[in-house]
């Protein structure tokens, strides 16, 4: 089922670019948890477009309305309706693209799926857009897991070449809110500095310029997730992969593991302070596809936004004349620095549904902070 | 639902190491498909162990018996359980570690899970042993889509730090076949060559290494897979992290496109003998989860057994003192040239799958080759 | 997950009585039907209360807001979100009862399950008003049913012991068009009459009445379902058990056939015009879950209104003190009757969903109507 | 999926009649779970045919072999396969009957839709012979349950027109294990005689007999279940249409509720020793599809064996010419005495995994028999 995702904790998007409105839908909530709303409002600002010469024109205010579930400031159990309106649609500015698909987006796979019968202004159910509500439905889950303790954080690791310094091994969660605090979401401001330079150099040149996010979850108990086909990367990847624009992930080292030797790679096992840690974290807090008790440490690779203001070869549907394409409207030249939040909401929604999803040491047994 | 992964074709894996047996259960094969057993014993044996000196000493024969489901070399459209007998269990090899976790292994995120409960013999239901049933269910997959011209092949990419040529961007069924035929799957043998004396020198040092793998699909008409988290990088990502030591995937370009500007990473559209075409692939044949007509291309990372001779620091569970351990018994020193087969026979499971769950441009409408 | 049933048509209802607004979420809707907003309307008029002495004074619009999944009259094949305003709810007549469960109601176990989060004025989630948003996704569905030739319609097959005459064994879709065109929904309007003088005897005793509610399906291809657990039963009344107050459900002749011989109940098969038919149909066009292609034909029993003006014994929540309990408000004295389309509503659902979901022969396959 | 049920608790029924083997795949039982492996035998014993006259000649031992899952007596948390031989097959008696399909079966049904594909020989997976890898998952499930001092137990209620008295409004457990000791589950052993009778005159007749099965559960906390399409109604609904033959289900009074008054109907809320209760249980310890904390009580139609030996109408197919049939084999005259344990252990399984869904009240506050 296409925009749903979760196993106890569901959660379903809904909304096109240019419709009446967008929104989500969370069915599995635990009931009585106390959602602050302007700690929300805060957490979807981080993703908000329009703040600064980095990001598309586009200004929305994306105030979520509570249609269900909420009550008196808490959750009730029942499936929570967050609805969005949408305010500030230009269609007309996305008129001529209707029968020329833009390369890399997904005009020409949604016109073969659905013969031309999905409503694509704007990149219609595929916009960035649709990445609000998942902020709404990821800000609550945010609220409830750090209320036990659980923290999910993410900064921008790279633009084009330029690359942040990594996490450390061990991310705590007090590095995780200083980055969150920040309107540029880097550990590094120096090398924060030197991709909004590349940002805006893409930008000057009618270009974009793609990047990476790393994510940390800390406070997570060893023993949550899966064998097999449900463990946390299995559970992480698929719905990270439901994020515009994101063609990678790797876990822990990822990738440099597969150049690694073993003993290299595996952590060994210690214990400090009467409890069973690795020395390392290489794996990034997941063996078997269950926790380890150390922190959860993944990065997602971001394309560049395939929506650039220079001509483009493409084709003419349906019959495939030969033309070219200069895509006008609101673009971010990069899209990254605001699916950093994006990464962290969709990550809290996966671990919220992780622990609510295991019979065994399950959430209630995660001792909710007094 | 930890060892299942699929929608409409479900496949759930079951077994341990060391227990009774092995198999798999897939529901929702279509009837009326033949199913041809040589060409399958075939596609198992290409994950097999013990056929030379890269490989694990253990020997099993690994036939499979079908408990249901077919019935005069066909299916019949009721779920197919294979069954595979566990016939050269040695647990003694691996008493002496039960209480002390291998360095990243599953045995204390498991442990921590089930408190000791699981049957974690020679890796439980972790076991690599595991992925024998999964090729015996993808490879009745491959045979059904390749009946269709839908191919799914993949080569080593890499070992350690000695690398395969890639896949072209465009890569075609007689290059997948021509790896499928070789006894090390890889395009250039020559750098094959390196890997495996990379395999040989782990080996020596009582040591193991990681590698990569290149996946890549021909055939599969535009317009299959779904928006948000249930496109096919979703699904992809979701079931191939079930293999065992799988740490990062990436698609098309991956990595390098976050690093690219959006005039390289766009693939631009054109048309060739009436079909719409894109002149690069670099998002390797999926715009916005759906596929593009243009091959699926994909890569994932191994991480090196973690399974090696030298003497490696952990503790002892439950209390966590310290101590070593050395890892006897038979372990391959790489596992990622096995793991290709894994690889193809996940892939053909989703891919059949999706093509299964896709209501509109359906199964039916692939024209099944006379 | 709750609130939502459905295998590639999913629906979720979200709301309750008497919070902003309830709605329900389609996923899965095939792209490209049109639907007709004015026969969508007559069709949700029909469950509307208000109309008559029959029914609570409860007068809402229950005009449905199209948030998303629809342009220009015509599906796209995204989510469908549909949202109703609350806009006449008086809370004040529910306060004295939040510490009261109502005897039959879910105050108590939802009291139970969630203890005390949950929003339950007026019912909240548990409240017949949900059924409004299952009527505006169940009336699509139909229409999407109809232009494939198939209709599913119902009617009231009793109120207390006064019984409509059944359905014949055949019934055809004329049949269901001439009772879903009436404003009392029975066979014999003499029977519907002695149906409505005991309704009202109801209401005059400050009391309520059960009733039943037959429904058929007509126009289903025989091949459709699935053994074991998703057959035709299953699916059905695994989601008519989810409209409040239905106990009961039995198909074809249903408990009757549990008091025949084999050679009774048997329907033997003939062939009429080139067509494989059944003579009988005492099976209610179902076998081993799957449609023979005969009529589907099923009965529900509708459990009493709780809510009764009389003083009932309850007791005081938490502690358990006995006390009793007048339950003001508007209340119907029979819901049975506007249960009738919802019935419809949901049957038409799960038709359409076993439709999308069958692999083999699939929703393509059932031409569409010209 | 058409097989298999269960939401945390997932269970998985493959095999055919006349095929290799017939099985369960149980995935997600709890670890650390001991098994009475004699005690399963004892209760898979009581769905055993070929004990008596009433019964089928077929005589299996129905040994179940634990291929995975369960090591030393106890459950791993790791999927659970079941596996029975198929021994004692004679597909000669069935050849005649391939193109015939015979009245009330689902040979038509799945000829149409698998066209001709399935494996029917003897019913094929639509076989009551599937009911025994259901029996061995639903003693599992008993044996849990039972620990934490729910009991779900049944009596054959009717057959044909003769009468077992019923249950009363609350049952208790060892009222259940008493007639789960009887040969002839029944309440009243004069009743029973009736019934046997009844069941040896259709056998006389050539014919066979329907009839009804009675099943509570005892023990189970308040505040299990969820609302609309998640309660223990829908759940159990949708699993228990999965046993053949069963035609309808009614919870507590069921029909008879449709043709009350409020007044009748309502249990009335009570306390005693300090637990709420209900002081009468028409409901069937169910409202809002959430547990009351009274026994859960329902009732299945079973209609009569459909296999008959008088000539019965019926078509060859595919052309549809008129013939008959006489059915040779090994039949039951009446089935609904041995379905009584099919219908406990289903339950057993629902309620089962209604525990392990329920994120809230959950499993673990259950406390576990010392």
């Amino acid at each position: 089922m296409a925009s749903t995702f979760g196993e106890k904790l569901r959660i379903s998007v809904f909304g096109e670019s240019h419709g009446n409105g967008i929104g989500a839908l969370i069915e599995g909530l635990p009931a009585g948890e106390t959602i602050d709303f302007e700690q929300l409002m805060r957490f979807m600002e981080r993703r908000q477009g329009g703040r600064n010469a980095l990001s598309t024109a586009r200004k929305e205010p994306d105030i979520p309305e509570f249609v269900s579930g909420i009550f008196d400031n808490h959750t009730t159990g029942f499936p929570v309706c967050i609805r969005i309106a949408n305010t500030n649609t230009r269609s007309g500015d996305y008129n001529n693209l209707a029968m020329k698909p833009r390369p890399s987006h997904a005009d020409f796979s949604a016109y073969m799926k659905w013969h031309g019968a999905a409503d694509m202004r704007g990149g219609g159910h595929f916009s960035g857009r649709l990445t609000a509500p998942l902020c709404a439905a990821g800000g609550i889950a945010k609220q409830i897991l750090e209320r036990r303790g659980i923290f999910a954080g993410a900064h921008l690791s790279s633009v084009g070449t330029v690359q942040d310094v990594p996490f450390p091994m061990l991310p705590d969660a007090a590095m995780l809110a200083e980055i969150a605090a920040k309107d540029f979401p880097v550990i590094s401001d120096e090398k924060g500095a030197g991709m909004q330079a590349e940002i805006l150099a893409a930008r000057e040149a009618s270009d974009s310029v793609g990047g990476s996010i790393e994510c940390a979850v800390t406070g997570l108990p060893a023993g949550l997730g899966d064998p097999m086909f449900d463990g946390i990367e299995n559970r992480l990847s698929r719905a990270l992969f439901g994020i515009p624009a994101v063609k990678g992930i790797e876990f822990g080292d990822g990738f440099s593991l597969s150049e690694m030797r073993g003993s290299q790679a595996n952590d060994p096992f210690s214990s400090e302070n009467g409890k069973i840690i690795t020395k390392s974290n290489r794996n990034g807090g997941i063996l078997g596809g269950i926790s380890t008790g150390m922190p959860i440490r993944f990065r997602v690779a971001i394309k560049p936004t395939p929506s650039i203001a220079q001509p483009q070869e493409t084709v003419s549907l349906p019959q495939g004349e030969h033309t070219t394409i200069e895509i006008k409207g609101r673009h971010d030249p990069c899209i990254a620095q605001r699916a950093v939040p994006v990464v962290e909401a969709v990550t809290a929604l996966v671990v919220l549904d992780l622990i609510l999803s295991d019979s065994e040491p399950n959430y209630n047994n995660i001792a909710k902070e007094k």
